[in-house]
């Protein structure tokens, strides 16, 4: 069946997920439903501790079975050593057809791989599957299909039961016995525990692994005992080095600091941009010095932002600092300095993920920003993007908060170079959708700027100011023009993942890939 | 059907409530069940607003229906307006047969009472029902039966859904245009809204009613927007000189003096009494005294509180300041000192109902305390206590945290002067039981200090300092001797409350009053 973003959708995939097919970003607006009841346990008087000593002990104690939906978080990023530790136990119990529902996967969890071909892991559902495991799903390893979801979108996903989690394990810089976690405080401190919060919240049981025990009770709590099960000390949860980078270097690179140049000059000359504006930035190269060209029309005009939200990196954090920010709403630390200043500002305040982007609760700060300056890896003429395929046909990206900050912002702008790598990234077609074009205002690259036509009163604002304005056709054109027309990829017709809207409906498909070697035999 | 103090529970009772009858304060220790299902509403995309004129408007939003259940926490206390503001808009569309679920309800709320007579309100549902409702309820004006559970009780009895709330209203000091709220920053600062947190979780609809809005986002939200759906701004929510008073004059009754250093010279015996050891009191004037002269021993002894809990006054943050406490872990604020140190303290924590005292999550704060000193009304021979009833039969007390502390703490301490308005307090039943005596350690009052024969090592521990140890029974006997044996009431047949353990099961039943006319009559 083809979708609203003109996909087709394999009657096959429909009825084995049980899904529908996308409709449209405001589809569900105003929908009422029942979340699902979770299952909970009573904790009557005055036993003091959760503390627990052995991993497989404690996979015992909660019921650990084959076909388990266990979950993880992302927090530590390319240093966590949560998720394949705790991988490793089960492992070695023997489980099998276990579903992982993470926020995230990396490299981290390239040791996951011989657990998918040896059946311990049949079903992934994850915002990214990056590294090793991207590949893997790629080529058809994964028994189950993945699904690929954004940040919201996987709130929205267990809280409606849709996924339901039987253990969540949450690794905590800091934890006392009973179970309150905080993201600070310890030896491998991630700032926030966004994703988690509604692990905690819906989890049948909730295991909590700390390299640092402190004192109950551990407040302010980022996830708190009444939702915790068992707490257990670990030697390692992350390795500090891998959690967060040092602040990165500013960027140099003349052609991002231009297109930087041009969004932040687009940006200036929005109705939105006065006076309490909000506004969220990736943390890619342009989309980071953004920020920076955007701070000096703030200062110029005396202009202050009323909250930067999303994930964090020091320019913003520098921002807030000078006082041109009200406050950050930080979802997740990319950085040393981004940490240090939830820890120390007052005004620098972590949210869950359901505040962050959930559609499905009753509002999120997603639907307040008035910008979003986002990264892709590739964006069509209907101003589609494609945040997790690469243009070879390997999963390799992630939804993160894509989707659901295009879906929120009043002008949501993609910034990208026009050619990736000799890849035109503005195409006739992305390889997949992720993120529809309906929610996508403009796109900024290094030969012009794209105005979406659903939104003349930008473009006016736009032509105004005389920036490059060009249609996203003009674009094509000039990429193709650079390095030919991009060859049609070809995939078998099995569906190794599905990209899941946010509203839980199918966005698109992921086949596995064609053999290179019958590629290049058929080409013969 | 005898419970586990004694009591009758009439079978009719059970019936009617679908209850059972309380068979010991661990019964549902480890208990597995389902939360209910939240019905609830997405919100997706950029409108940014859920501001609200007119509160009639907002009832028919929300589906405002005769039958309905509605919720209010009483953190405005003896100040709050927002109650009867709702209530009178409910009256005045004619609704009836309405179920009132309060975190609390006092003199604020007297002007229920035509309410109740005229069929509007039917059923009461609170931890209190202080002066006219009291009295009414006690004279059968009610139709339904009333429920009076302590604070976590009313946690647990929403989360399992046996109080389904249709429509929430929070009393918010500050909001945003999009439903975050907080209990400080606007004129009507009350602390806290910790009561409020379960509600907002919960209920189909929320409501808030502020007096001051500010800017979004108004973080740190004690109630976040995620699960708002109107924000109504009225012209007051409630009176600030009621809320909180200014700090307590210092305790000067020499009666009450005394008794509360006999309790702290009690604690300090005990094994529990020892670096980091956590600590409640009451604010009554003995029990709020006691924190004073237990301070000393601290001081003197070089010991300090691990946390304080519970509702604060003056005297708790004092010893914060001092740095005798590492923390405050505040459910509601008695006093303007209190609140002024929760906005300025780091370590005076606000923390939800649940977190506080709920029996049916994974653990709350109550689980983790070593001591906590109470007030009562009345205590019997068994140690039960009676904290809702007058010995003239009539409903003026509030569960509050009683019995959630008491089964908690590893200690409770009741203290309490022997006899009170030649009434005396020690007796071989009280007139109806809140708190079931095996939760409760120690009875101080001001003839000695009875020690619950189940605890034989701080009988010793008390023994040790050669504190004027008494059996309960031989308290009782001096206060017979004082007043005389207290009459039995008499009561009609007809239960108009039931004492709800906080696990649900019914601990003890009110009967409704006889008419004290008949009573002269039948005396003659």
């Amino acid at each position: 069946m083809i979708n609203a973003v003109g996909r087709d959708i394999p009657d096959v995939v429909l009825a084995e997920t049980g899904k529908t097919v996308f409709q449209g970003s405001r589809h569900f607006d105003d929908y009422t439903y029942e979340k699902t009841a979770v299952k909970a346990r009573a904790r009557i008087g005055g036993e003091g501790s959760k503390l627990e000593k052995d991993l497989q002990e404690v996979l015992r104690k909660c019921n650990a079975h084959d076909g388990m939906t266990i979950s993880f978080h992302h927090h530590f990023r390319e240093g966590d050593l949560v998720a394949m530790q705790v991988m490793q136990a089960i492992h070695e119990m023997g489980f099998k057809n276990i579903t992982i529902c993470a926020s995230s996967l990396s490299k981290a969890q390239d040791e996951l791989v011989p657990m998918l071909e040896d059946g311990t892991v049949t079903h992934i559902e994850s915002s990214g599957v990056r590294g090793k495991i991207g590949e893997a799903i790629s080529e058809g390893k994964l028994q189950g299909i993945a699904i690929l979801r954004s940040h919201g979108g996987r709130v929205r996903a267990i809280e409606t039961g849709e996924t339901k989690i039987d253990i969540a394990f949450i690794g905590a810089p800091s934890c006392d016995e009973y179970g309150n976690c905080r993201a600070v405080g310890g030896n491998s401190n991630c700032g926030v525990l966004s994703y988690s919060a509604i692990d905690a919240e819906y989890a049948e049981y909730v295991v909590v692994l700390t390299d640092c025990l402190v004192p109950f009770p551990n407040f302010p709590a980022d996830i708190s005992m009444t939702d915790v099960d068992y707490v257990l000390k670990v030697d390692a949860i992350g390795d500090p080095e891998k959690i967060a980078t040092g602040a990165a270097r500013p960027v140099t690179d003349r052609r991002k600091l231009m297109m930087a140049e041009s969004c932040a000059e687009f940006i200036a000359a929005t109705p939105y941009f006065k006076e309490g504006f909000t506004f969220q930035t990736g943390i890619g190269g342009a989309a980071s010095a953004t920020a920076l060209c955007l701070s000096e029309k703030m200062r110029e005009k005396n202009i202050h932002m009323g909250f930067g939200a999303g994930g964090m990196s020091k320019p913003m954090c520098d921002l807030l600092d000078e006082g041109l920010v009200s406050c950050l709403l930080d979802t997740q630390d990319f950085d040393l300095p981004s940490i240090e200043n939830l820890i120390s500002h007052p005004k620098h305040f972590s949210i869950s993920t359901k505040e962050y982007a959930d559609p499905f609760c009753k509002g999120a700060v997603v639907n307040k920003l008035d910008f979003v300056i986002l990264g892709t890896l590739e964006a069509d003429v209907h101003f589609h993007c494609n945040v997790v395929m690469s243009s070879e046909g390997e999963l390799m990206g992630a939804q993160g908060g894509h989707p659901d900050t295009a879906a929120g912002a009043k002008c949501t702008i993609v910034i990208t170079p026009l050619v990736q790598g000799r890849i035109p990234t503005i195409r006739n077609e992305v390889t997949t959708v992720t993120t529809p074009g309906e929610t996508v205002d403009v796109i900024v690259t290094d030969y012009g700027i794209a105005i979406n036509p659903q939104r003349p009163e930008l473009l006016e604002a736009a032509k105004a100011v005389k920036l490059p304005i060009k249609s996203i056709e003009e674009l094509r054109d000039i990429a193709y023009k650079i390095c030919g027309e991009p060859a049609t990829l070809e995939f078998e017709d099995k569906v190794v993942a599905i990209i899941e809207a946010r509203d839980g409906s199918i966005m698109d498909v992921v086949r596995k890939r064609k053999d290179k070697n019958l590629i290049a035999l058929s080409t013969k």
